[in-house]
């Protein structure tokens, strides 16, 4: 079977390989090109018991009970289909399969279980049953790829992504003792998951030891779902960095302080905000700028504030980018100083750093949707994910699928068992096409 | 020095009544013209004994021990100059002393000496400590007015302005209950003062049954003092609105969010704050406006903020003023929230009448002011007074004297010395006139 349906492929041609598919095929064969969507809904709909709450999501924290025994039960689903699954030190659950060609590196799919407390029932969950179900689909079929294959359930990424930066070496040993939501440190939680926090650095990957990495998951975001679009293309997870901003000025009774004798430090945040805002719409790219969180000292409608501390976020695809709306940002702050008689300090809390998707890897996705007659859009990701992590020693792939009005971490996050399917489908093409270059 | 000081004054020519002496007046008539300084200043810091704190300021906040003490004190102050002293129901003590015309009303000249918690030695007490200083100058002079002179020391004016309030018919029961910082509630600390809480109603006093009332306070504002200006004549007391504003938007990621599809309520805010500032600064006459009081929320540096509640409070010398700037406000938020893609809700919560000066007396301060030899200024008081509720059925006039930097409300509260005699001069001249009138 496996040799009819080499045959099938070298008669494509182009590549094309997989698709343009001579009549005479058989059925078993034709089965490889499409997942199986209602085995892949219905599993998606199993994985949900695993922790369900009240409200219709889930509290599968990391290390919690519900995240163990979810693990386990993926863990049998794999070796149906002839994977040898084991957990390594970082507590990722890994299941491998051999390829033809023993020589080759792994190519890595998966994405992450664990969830946020009161989550839902979409974000990682549609790329760890994907990938399963790509290799139940594979396995259906018959077909054994040339890379050997590894199906990656990473541990609490929702935590900190600790089991794909295990991998990368980048976990410091201190996070080990953050307490998480289960309760657990992240050093007793990876016990409980089988791993062996003592022995993190034995899990890292060294750059060239898979062939690619590829990970599905929902966008967290409305921008597919609001323009229609099928499937995201992720040009990159962006790098994020984060500022604390303080503005002072001078504390008055707003009775008896005249309007053109005030140094009103929440005026003068006001024209940051602003400027905050229309820096990063008015220019080009991608980034986003956001002030999220405010305090006014002291606050109260009597009172002219005196010190007004916010954050300040700023994301792009890339780290330069980053820098060249904070500095449009900063360049303009002098001139808010002189309007409001204030002064600004502002001091980076917080870098995570960019990590593009590989463009070969973005051609092959976009191509693959296309030809499943699906809409494409490239697209930035906007919030962390493993592939970040992984993405710092090998080359990566990332495929989205819309999230209904962009709802996510929260029990009315949702997306359509077809657009789940669509994804599927692009992971699968994805991974053969790239199998067989 | 005081008689050659009489000559300078008389040669002038220029003045009223109490200046164009005869020359045969005898030198203890004379004396009236002037207080005696160094006794003011010396009585003000024997006050600041009273509920003296670590820090420099006073403890004396109403119905506590230091408040009793340090009424019972001002009482025997004003036994010593004739005055007859009483509680009366609301708390106030009044010093009365007839005048040579026994059917005139009453002129009422006072302040207040409770504190703030952690308050400052000026705010009350300079008016208060030059009514009595004035009461005494007349005495040292042997003058007796036409009009009887009642010096009062108003209840809790930091709690509510209960005492002054309760001349004017305006306290409410339910406010009796009203815990204050001394520990007792209002009803129990008027009790304590030797009044009575169920016979608040006979404190009450009619239009008409007051000549005037003139008080003389600290301007709790920086104008004075950065202009250099020595006096300053109250137009009236401020009316204050103040309102509730509700923003909503929609909470959103704030890195899978593009910020073309955002309905950041930060924003919206800050094009309030911005819209609120310019507004009140760009239109013409005194009015204030601020916004002191903002929580965002979720609040946090990577979620675009769903909903901002913010306090808008506008004050000016006429609550058409007031309306006049909230009109103008209101009418440019439709831009604002088609801009943002946020909308706005606001609710009215606080409203306090303004209270404007007779300008008959306004007139009379500034005569007095200038032949003095001081400088004045015209201005609105941001800030709420006893003289505000004594309006409502009487003539007042108002005096500021400088606040250093402005500052109030705290230990570093201070008015200069000199600053604090020609207030009472001014104050003793603008009674005489009034008297003679």
């Amino acid at each position: 079977m496996d040799r009819r349906h080499f045959c099938r492929l070298s008669a494509a041609g182009l590549i094309g390989p997989y698709f343009s598919l001579p009549s005479w095929i058989t059925p078993s064969l034709r089965q490889a090109q499409e997942v199986n969507g209602q085995r892949l809904n219905q599993r998606m709909n199993a994985l949900s018991a695993f922790g369900a709450n009240a409200e219709g999501g889930i509290d599968r924290v990391a290390f919690s009970d519900a995240n163990i025994q979810a693990l386990d039960w993926i863990s049998q689903l794999l070796e149906e289909v002839g994977f040898a699954s084991s957990t390594d030190f970082a507590g990722n659950l890994i299941a491998r399969k051999p390829g033809s060609i023993s020589e080759l590196p792994p190519i890595m799919v998966g994405s992450h279980i664990d969830s946020v407390p009161g989550g839902g029932n979409f974000d990682g969950q549609v790329g760890s049953m994907s990938a399963i179900e790509v290799a139940a689909s594979l396995a259906d079929g018959f077909h054994t790829t040339r890379h050997p294959l590894e199906v990656v359930i990473f541990s609490n990424e929702e935590g900190g992504k600790t089991g794909s930066r295990a991998m990368a070496g980048e976990v410091e040993d201190f996070e080990l003792d953050i307490m998480t939501a289960s309760g657990f440190s992240i050093r007793d939680g990876i016990r409980r998951l089988g791993g062996n926090p003592d022995r993190l650095t034995e899990v890292r990957r060294s750059a060239g030891s898979i062939e690619a990495f590829l990970e599905l998951h929902i966008e967290q975001g409305a921008v597919l779902d609001a323009d229609e679009i099928d499937v995201g293309i992720v040009e990159g997870i962006v790098g994020i960095m984060r500022w604390n901003v303080v503005v002072e000025g001078r504390t008055n009774h707003a009775g008896t302080t005249p309007m053109d004798r005030r140094a009103d430090a929440m005026v003068g945040a006001a024209q940051f905000i602003n400027l905050v805002h229309t820096t990063a719409r008015r220019m080009s790219g991608k980034q986003v700028a956001t002030v999220g969180k405010l305090e006014a000292e002291p606050g109260a409608p009597n009172v002219i504030p005196g010190r007004v501390a916010m954050t300040l976020e700023i994301r792009d695809l890339t780290m330069a980018g980053i820098e060249r709306v904070y500095d449009e940002i900063h360049s303009n702050l002098f001139r808010i100083e002189t309007e409001t008689d204030t002064s600004f300090s502002i001091q980076r809390f917080y870098t995570s750093r960019a990590a593009p998707t590989a463009p070969r890897i973005r051609e092959i996705i976009e191509t693959s949707a296309q030809r499943l007659g699906l809409s494409t859009h490239r697209m930035p990701s906007g919030a962390g994910h493993d592939a970040q992590s992984i993405a710092l020693f090998a080359p990566v792939g990332m495929i989205f699928v819309p999230s209904i009005s962009g709802i996510s971490h929260a029990p009315e996050e949702n997306t359509e068992p077809q657009d789940i399917v669509n994804g599927a489908n692009v992971l699968l093409q994805t991974l053969l096409e790239l199998d067989e270059r």
